[in-house]
């Protein structure tokens, strides 16, 4: 008989190759998403099809299935790096022979064309366009909740995809406060009578000076560009090829620096997540993030907690006054702080602050679940949306594509990914206070500019892990405690009561 | 028994997904080339080395084997399609089998090495930094030889994977008398007395404006910027996803337009035939060019039959002086037309005038010949050298940087590849008199900046065929003649006689 050394080291041969393919994939990503020539979508997607159609023959290889369940009956230590390892190959390989292959080609051909046809509708705010469209990508996500298997709500299964072990109840019992709470304080904002002007925001801002200190920002937080680059692209993403290649991409708008900076800010917490796996994780099943939940809540932190707070900018405005000394000499900090930081409800999610964010995000949470579980027809979504932000927010879109249309992710067949946004949020600040604790002169830090200990406690308890352990797990582990919206209710009254001067 | 159509059906099925793998890892190296973080450079080595395993591993499947064996045996209609997606079929699979593994995978790592130390050597001019690298090389290159077979010379063997069908002894026939003839009218020049001044073509020119020319320029000539893109790298180079996505590079030199310029102009002559291939011929064997000498054909034609003629000039000049008012204003076409047909004798192939560049190659051509045979030593290789550009040149470089360290191709392991561009500068001009014949007002059109009529017939009589010929054949359907190097002698006699009027 074959010892169990023998047989990992079989496992991780193939999960090295398994790897390259994946990395492979990220790449045809990428450059779709960056250099892609209009012309050669189709191709493009005909190489994806043809990588993906081989990792899936590899996962479902009969060898592998036995070599994990073999691996599985072996007596690997609990909470060893083999035993996760083995942990995460059994994820994949389940998902991969549970997806029937007609049902993943159909979804591919299917989101492929309806990305398409959002992305028209969005143009001439057209639902009704869009709706035949996603009454058919409901109906197979429903098929694949169903193939993939859930206990409670097929949702489970859609959602657990992006946050392994996270569940619809568990998001319900957390959520549920939290919109609560997040109403009760907005409500308490726009009663403050306190207007924040932010028109120093919006001006003309050189976009080469936006990219150099877009370039400055993250290099400063650790983001290392050996392995690394930044690029231009409509939406600003993160694609790691490997720990050893993690490209980040922004935007520039010609009337402001605050998007560049802030999306840079945010694609760099989400690099340095990437950056600081484990080395010897490199081509194993553990080389990817817990989850996306996790994922989030790096970017988040150094968006938010760090390129948003008062401590940072006691340190940075000073040199920003310097690199845009017409539009910005003048202003006072609190001036400019108040700006960055304006609280106000909004059409558009991406566009949200930290206090409405979040509503924005059980909005979604709450259609898509009515959708997977049949209680909602696709033809009642728009006004669903709309009587959602009347009573969250206070305001209703004047139209579908600043509505129902304005995410690309229903278009792209992405149900339950949402939740992890906020799962971010609320992470972001279980951890920051975490890595305070520990280090009581963080503060002090991020004034003078320095993060080498943050982001050596966060590679220390959060980035080297890879998928060592499950996203629950992890945080126990950092924080000491389970998920939790405390801290981040706690984090929104204490700054925006400052600037709002609630009492 | 499976009749033929089914068995050729399964055949193409198989091709597909190989294209798709080529197609990856053609965009794993183009993506090195221009974006790759320095830090990813092994991760990436790992990437195109799965690839690599898979394409080999489903070329060697003996089933694909016994497939194209009783393809051949059946009875496919000869120079058809079928017949000749066979043929291409039967090469991939018999250069998979003969080369073993082994030496593949030495082959890589040894010029992955050998590369890097021939970039600090050349740096350093140090030749005998790099001496033992290139030995090794040569080695394994012998080995190489010996594993694909040959008839008659073990260079055919190496020479056949660039050129399919050039041989070695055809070669010394057809460059025997081009030695001859070109340096007479080397000589011929020098000893003119007429003296170029190219002074014009070195000044300052903005970098932005050469960009913008670079891209007018292709895009006039037909290049399909829908299926294409023009990016920035060290070295120019094309590359082809498919014919869906074929790229070009480009670099600047802000003392000079004309290297940007003419680089494109070549650049978009290789892509202008990979866009041209056959709709039909996607995810065929027969989806590649001929060759790497038809292939320099196209691209020499461009940059040089047209990009450097008076006819093209007479049109563009006007248009580059409103570009460059200042620097080209006052210049007469004449002086211009002059500088860009300057004939030097110098010690670098790629800034080689059209005359004397084939001596370039065929000093190449005879040293590589003579490493493998063995008749020469790499020790012996820069006295080789040196002595070979004074027979020819009448000029010794300086140093081995300026000589036998110049090119990256020894480095990279390519022998074989040198003569295809002298083959491609033969065939460029065989080729543009045949369109010539068909279309007498080609030069006209030129004149006037039209270029759909030679393109058309490009498309027509060479780009549309793929690999569905070989070069031969392809050049002789085309043209109604073999491999000459009269018509290219005359045009350098017709074109340098009146440049530097020699009687």
């Amino acid at each position: 008989m074959t010892d169990t050394a023998t047989l990992y080291r079989d496992l991780l041969q193939r999960a090295a190759v398994l790897s390259d393919l994946q990395q492979v994939s990220t790449l045809l990503f990428w450059d779709q998403e960056t250099h892609l020539p209009r012309g050669a979508a189709e191709a493009r997607g005909q190489q994806k099809a043809t990588v993906g159609t081989i990792v899936h023959e590899r996962l479902t290889d009969p060898a592998l299935g036995e070599l994990v369940e073999v691996l599985e009956a072996a007596d690997l230590p609990g909470g060893s790096v083999e035993a996760a390892a083995v942990r995460q190959m059994r994820r994949s390989i389940d998902r991969a022979a549970r997806l029937p292959v007609a049902l993943v080609e159909e979804l591919e051909k299917h989101t492929a064309r309806s990305r398409a046809v959002w992305e028209r509708a969005r143009e001439e705010r057209d639902f009704r366009a869009f709706a035949p469209e996603l009454e058919r990508t409901v109906e197979l996500k429903r098929q694949e909740a169903e193939a993939l298997g859930y206990d409670d709500h097929p949702y489970d299964a859609l959602h657990d995809l992006f946050e392994p072990g996270s569940t619809t109840a568990r998001l319900r019992e957390v959520f549920t406060p939290l919109r609560r709470e997040t109403a009760e304080l907005v409500r308490a904002i726009g009663a403050s009578g306190r207007m924040v002007d932010d028109r120093v925001l919006h001006q003309p801002f050189d976009e080469g000076a936006q990219h150099r200190l877009a370039l400055d920002t993250v290099r400063a937080f650790g983001y290392d560009l050996e392995h690394g680059r930044l690029d231009v692209s409509v939406h600003p993403f993160t694609e790691a090829m490997s720990k050893y290649d993690v490209r980040i991409t922004t935007r520039y708008d010609a009337q402001g620096f605050a998007m560049a900076l802030f999306g840079a800010m945010h694609e760099a917490g989400h690099a340095l997540y990437e950056q600081g796996i484990e080395d010897g994780y490199y081509r194993t099943p553990l080389e990817d993030a817990a989850g996306l939940g996790i994922h989030e809540s790096q970017s988040r932190l150094w968006e938010n907690l760090v390129g948003r707070s008062r401590d940072y900018w006691e340190g940075a405005f000073p040199k920003l006054q310097r690199i845009f000394p017409q539009q910005l000499g003048g202003v006072p900090l609190e001036t400019f702080y108040a700006a960055i930081n304006k609280v106000e409800p909004s059409f558009v999610r991406v566009d949200a602050d930290e206090v409405t964010y979040n509503l924005h995000v059980m909005l979604r949470f709450e259609l898509e679940q009515a959708l997977i579980s049949g209680d909602l027809s696709v033809a009642d979504l728009p006004t669903a949306w709309n009587d959602f932000m009347r009573d969250a927010l206070g305001i209703a879109p004047p139209n579908d594509a600043l509505g129902v249309l304005q995410d690309v992710h229903w278009s792209a067949g992405h149900f339950g990914y949402f939740p992890t946004y906020t799962l971010g949020n609320l992470m972001s600040v279980q951890l920051f206070e975490a890595a305070k604790a520990a280090h009581p002169a963080l503060a002090q830090e991020i004034r003078e500019g320095r993060f080498a200990t943050l982001l050596g406690w966060l590679r220390e308890n959060v980035h080297r892990h890879g998928a060592r352990y499950l996203p629950d797990e992890l945080l126990k582990r950092a924080t000491g405690s389970e998920l939790d919206a405390g801290p981040y209710l706690a984090y929104l009254r204490r700054k925006y009561g400052e600037i709002y001067a609630l009492t």
